[in-house]
């Protein structure tokens, strides 16, 4: 497959394709009081933690350009999000994404507690369940199948502007 | 929530059910060369490994009610693939899923040739790989959210009615 990452296994089977995207385009920029670059910097710090380079590189850069403090956050983010300059309630909806990321069964309910002291409402809850639930589906998928992920953030450019305009499935 | 598992989730979040039902749908119902019964085994088979109750109990009934050999056979795959009265190709795929169930970059080369050499296709190791990992997101949506699963098998029977006659997201 010549596309690299996700592209070419989209094209490949696009009957899988159709709901893939459509999963990603109401999570990560449907309605929803988290932001797009919140909901971003969730699916690239979870892919992170997957070591899955593609995901992990693309979302940190859809992030990026829909955040204020770019990239920088985005790194600062991944390397540790309890020292990162974002809210308390982001921070433990990552901690909720972290746990989600080993096991569904690590998500203790003094983690769900702390994101509702800290503002989150039952739908972000659910939603960065999901989220990071679902890049541990793309991660697989991507890396699974052995796609190759593009040399530096430069062979991103296009789908960076793609996904940040139009979404995606476009 | 007060449905089992997903469904609670699944009324909760419509938006999202939509694209988490299509994708079930054309992963493990829609036209294959893999039957019905064998792709709801790889679900039910990842569905174990990451100790998920309630989709491995549904997802084990599902395939039992869709393999001739019925529920002995799927015990037998979730315990041992390799000792089970499966193909050599089923049995390859599902070296395959478990490798995909702890990392995509665990899938080797090496697994999937010994799948090509006993007769599995590109579409069937794409669509191993896409369910493994599809199962590992709603095995973390469902255990992440902490919903209940039923007390028995027998608190299953109106789903697997469903799902084997009508399909998801019906």
């Amino acid at each position: 497959m010549q596309n690299p990452g996700i592209i070419g296994l989209m094209r490949y089977r696009p009957e899988t394709a159709k709901p893939l995207n459509e999963l990603a385009e109401v999570l990560l920029r449907g309605p929803n009081s988290l932001s797009r670059g919140e909901r971003e910097l969730i699916a690239a710090y979870v892919s992170g933690r997957n070591e899955c380079e593609f995901c992990c590189t693309s979302h940190s850069l859809f992030a990026a350009a829909q955040l204020d403090e770019g990239l920088p956050l985005v790194r600062q983010v991944r390397a540790d999000p309890d020292a990162a300059s974002i809210s308390a309630k982001l921070k433990a909806l990552l901690r909720i994404a972290a746990a989600v990321q080993q096991s569904g069964r690590d998500v203790r309910a003094e983690l769900v507690t702390s994101a509702r002291e800290q503002g989150a409402t039952d739908v972000e809850i659910h939603d960065t369940v999901l989220i990071a639930a679902a890049f541990c589906m793309f991660n697989r998928y991507v890396d699974g199948l052995g796609t190759v992920a593009p040399e530096g953030p430069d062979g991103y450019g296009e789908s960076v502007r793609r996904v940040v305009e139009q979404g995606y499935g476009v």
